[in-house]
């Protein structure tokens, strides 16, 4: 009996949050460092198509950083990075894409077996994400000039789940990588999602770094951007807070930086009181 | 810690019966005993809002018995009985039509409260429900004819949960009072319904009614057909079964006959593995 | 012969009307008790449904009042009226509904059976319209704020005549009751219907009420916002006047105010050259 | 009073028809001798606009055969017949095409004019109407092989009341004529027209056609084949009545041949009780 | 072999036009002297067919001067032109009707032979050109005041070729004889085509009339302007002139007049780079 | 002139075939050696790219066996094939997917820069294809037990080129290597497709393949199926064949073999009158 009471209350604390999102659509960026698990890129998978079923629409950009990265090292490949952007050549390009449309691939088809509808793309798919090279010397490197998001409204619609590889074209029909992080946001804006959501393997931002009880549990931009200026943001969480500024900026309502690493960390988020991880507002 | 982990579980745990539901039609009908208790009653609406945000698609008949004969006692009418059906002459009926309206508009006004879109009918709206006289001294009794699903097609389209009074029409446009066990098994058969639910005031059907302890949880056609031929049914659990009987071998696929007393037991029944009650099946 | 030219020249007259009216949407007030006698009921039925079958969209709002007086003397209420208005406790309320939901159905069943396709609502279903509490002792009236017409426009579209109880709900959920004049011009008004018509027991608007021979044909705002204030609008014409030039203001293009008891006083307003009552424009 | 009483009446005894044909399809056949005539085709036309107005779809279709006489004189052309056809050479065939179109746009002007909506077109329009040369010495006259419906459904549709000039084309796109009977037919059995109506210069068939007193006001298929057969149907009347035949078994429910000399004849049989002229029934 | 492989380069070579006209409208104006000859007007036909089948919607207006011309000689009326137009009495009105009416229905029959579908309108039809008279001695004569674009909008949605006679209707419903330059720049403005083409007898725009090595093959609309000033435009170059300006105006992006003796100018002006005749652009 | 006239007479010339499969989805095969080749692959696209803009419907297999084998040796795996198909174990399949799905995105790629619009799917993406793993020693090759066409259908509704890899899964939703031109025929029967087409490296099938003049235009299902017997057909002409009886079998219409080599052979199959390469018809 009491488990049974249990049950029920946690499905009905759960209504106001199904009500309010339903039919919203939110941007949730996956880091390869996750994927690389399997019970965490199961639990992940869960997560979604748990949030499809009552009425959300994600949409998934996944990265795949370290795949490439082991795949450049069994090709002999020298592994090369610049301001947290990899160096990227005609033949790491290659392996890039080659690496990221597994992972895509394989996202795809555990979605499926977990009663999902999904279908992979990369930013090539339609055309979707035109990038630009970026000016200096990290060669086919991209930043996004638009997102031609109509081939996702389908999908949608029909009830698809898009996963998305971080490739772009530029104007000549050039491939380019493009950062995860930034995809997720333009991505996230174009699609005028309520939330954007990035599940990281850290528990989100700290206002001192190294000091783990100063986790920030909410942030407005202009504070967000202040500790950009001041340097206290670093590393892979720098793309992160840029991409989730110019975001809010353009129309998303909330940004979440979660521990993807905690399971389920997704669900918690979007289903209890307080949330977890950092959020950030406009 | 513990808890978040639980409460993922839950609803984890709930995700395949979503899946599994996702999109069906169940016809619940709920009891007047049970809608005449102010928790029990918004128990009930709470988790028809919960089904409906799953993706589940309600139709809600419910009765009104002892709410009419307390306002015909009021207006001192005598109140018959025969066979578990009320002798209903012309005043009878409208007094049975006044509570009736009352009940089905506060059911529609309390699921809005909860966060539903509900529409409140009787079998006269869209002339729904046609129905002729039963033979004999009962009155302005009916037995249904047919049911016109156009209008809850519509509704249910447009995402409304439709709320229904187990009222019928002849074909001379003459209102007749149904059992509203019968309407739900027939409205349940035409809209195509995966499951009948009724919500009762005990915990199922007996193997021997007198003993608690021979509740039943599954039970197929045939021997429901027996324990009736039997008379081992009895009182108002007759109809619920007659009804049931016939919504089966119509293409329902599942009728279950649950306790309304017991908090959320909807969402038991439907969400867990066990079930509760009495389930009869083809 | 000669009778034979005359219906067709009585249907050809009527052409003009049918097409400058054909697609439009007309809101339809009729008093309580005009509804209780059989005749005309039935005469302001068919009337609605001959204007469904030329391609108007009736909407039909009704009142109820000397039936709603009828059975609160009947259990015993004391019956008050303040300003036109029904002092409305919690007990005078719930008959209040019993009463008006059964002249709803009844309506929505004569419909029917003359041929016509009717939903009968509340503005609880859907929560259509959303009401507040009148400041003072009256009790449970309210005034409404808004109406939400997602529910009627389905209903139109797919063909169905909505006929509409005046009870509203405030943000709380609390039904309210409702003048059914006031229902009548703002559903009007939000629909944006082309005209709303009052059937009621008298003849229409006189510049002075007690000589028959002042009947006003046609009224200006100004002059209609002037006969109020000096005080020569009385008793139930009041709600009317006021309503009708709130609806004006809010789009409506005439309202009339004509004579229920006459048969089909209805047909001959819209498809007659000269019209009968007091028409109001702006 | 009396006067507005038989208007009501009047309209109100049109309602059971204009609810028995909503929706339906009639397919209407109007002889060229009574577009000759300003007064008749303005009759005419207007009663084609109310039919509209009221929700039945009309179909028209119009012969043209002393419009054709008339310009074949003027240009010196010899005029001949066969078997109540017209030997058509070329020559004969553009007087003919020239001729039907110029009655044909003129009808959907006049239309127009009066309200309605309406698409003139030939059986070359959509290649609607496919046909055969018939053996022997007529010349470029056709018989139906079968008619393409999708234009009209189009236009039906969309709210246009086709107006349609009996030319087809054979299988090499030759134009042939075609008589409009066998036209008015063929279209009304393949748009499974309720009705199919021929407006002609008598008041019907006759048992004895010498005799006016003889007229039959109903004839089933039997007795109308009899009556073929036995010589009994002369001149004009003899394609109407095979025309007739053919569309009731394909599944017309029932054709009429009215006097169109008599104003709004065409209102008379299908807004009143008895009808007028002949009708044919399977 | 090489002929294999000159046929995939011109089809190759056509496939940026294609890709760039896709699903665009153009309006083609084709003389009637072009269609007195059989072999241009089937020329003709083919290429609008070919254009339909590549994705491209034509709207075709055809003149029929001629035609109408030789047909009042033949029935002894006086031919009379003023300014470029036709005086137009009310004979002369119907033998124009009847004349384009043929020629309207000839070249939609003809499209479908060659496997095209097409409908043919008049200004008549939907009354989709409103007119008014041209003040002064012409007679019938009008000027268009506005297009309504409807009926070719549902044509062109359901994958018919519109073709078009220029007459239109005033406001008492007369109709009116219209230029048939004017009528194809109006409805290319009307239904915001990219190009409105001109075929004509002549190669285009000369700068010098009487000098064939003169011919401009690119004119702006100002020097467009100047020239019809100075009067180097002369005869029935300037209505086409006059009607280009407008349509540029209005929206269309480039107005082609090109030489309709040569065959398939038509497509050679869209399919290939240098185009032939006259381009005005704005 | 004469090179005007040669343009518009081949354009003229495709209009019959451009007609004729206007509307029809082809399925096209296109194998890994093709593809290596930059010039090859451009007029692939080219032709694919001119099909849809001609309203044909295309949808792409690609192959990618050479690019596999060089990775693979890369990577220093042992290539092996059994019966002309690749043993795939678990890493050798997951070179396989990363090929496949480059290969795939750079399809997509061309052709969006040629002007289509594409999207690169594998059989996971909407579990489009379920396949089965083949018994013996082949390791995660499988064979085809179902085709989904809901993403396909999709797809090609909204105007995309969809590009499939050769890639199934199977009920557990693990991911299987299935031959490309098995996966063609599947889908090409399964989408109803007129025609299948293999664009290979050889001209066609050979009765005597030692003798290049033996090359068979046309083979009927019989002929073919003994020519498969007597072991005429050999290597990777064998599973092209066995797909193509199935196809055929199936209801696809026709299945065409040619020389993928020549350039735009495709072109030239579907727009030239003899055709090239074999036929295969049922």
């Amino acid at each position: 009996m009491e488990e049974k009471h249990l049950r029920t209350t946690v499905l009905l604390e759960a209504l106001p949050y199904i009500r309010k999102f339903y039919g919203q659509t939110m941007v949730i960026k996956c880091g390869g460092k996750l994927l690389d698990n399997e019970r965490l890129k199961e639990n992940f998978a869960q997560d979604i198509v748990l949030l499809k079923f009552v009425g959300i629409k994600p949409v998934v950009i996944h990265g795949g950083g370290p795949q490439v990265t082991q795949l450049m090292e069994r090709l002999g490949k020298k592994v090369e990075f610049e301001g947290g952007l990899r160096k990227t050549d005609k033949e790491t390009l290659d392996i890039a894409e080659m690496v990221l449309g597994k992972i895509n691939k394989d996202l795809v088809n555990l979605l499926h077996r977990l009663g999902g509808k999904a279908v992979g793309l990369s930013g090539k798919d339609g055309h979707m994400i035109k990038a630009k090279k970026i000016p200096g010397e990290l060669g086919l490197v991209g930043e996004i000039e638009k997102v031609d998001t109509g081939l996702l409204e389908i999908l949608e619609k029909e009830g698809f789940i898009p996963v998305i590889s971080p490739l772009g074209v530029d104007e000549d029909g050039q491939t380019l990588n493009i950062n995860a992080d930034e995809v997720a946001g333009k991505i996230a804006a174009s699609i005028k999602a309520l939330k954007l959501i990035y599940l990281t393997d850290i528990p989100g931002i700290f206002a001192d770094p190294s000091n783990p009880s100063t986790l920030i549990s909410t942030l407005n931009s202009q504070d967000a951007e202040k500790l950009l200026e001041e340097g206290k943001i670093k590393g892979g969480m720098i793309p992160k807070v840029k991409a989730s500024l110019r975001a809010l900026k353009e129309g998303v309502e909330k940004v979440h930086i979660i521990n993807g690493l905690l399971p389920h960390s997704l669900l918690l988020e979007i289903f209890t009181d307080k949330g977890i991880g950092t959020e950030i507002v406009h």
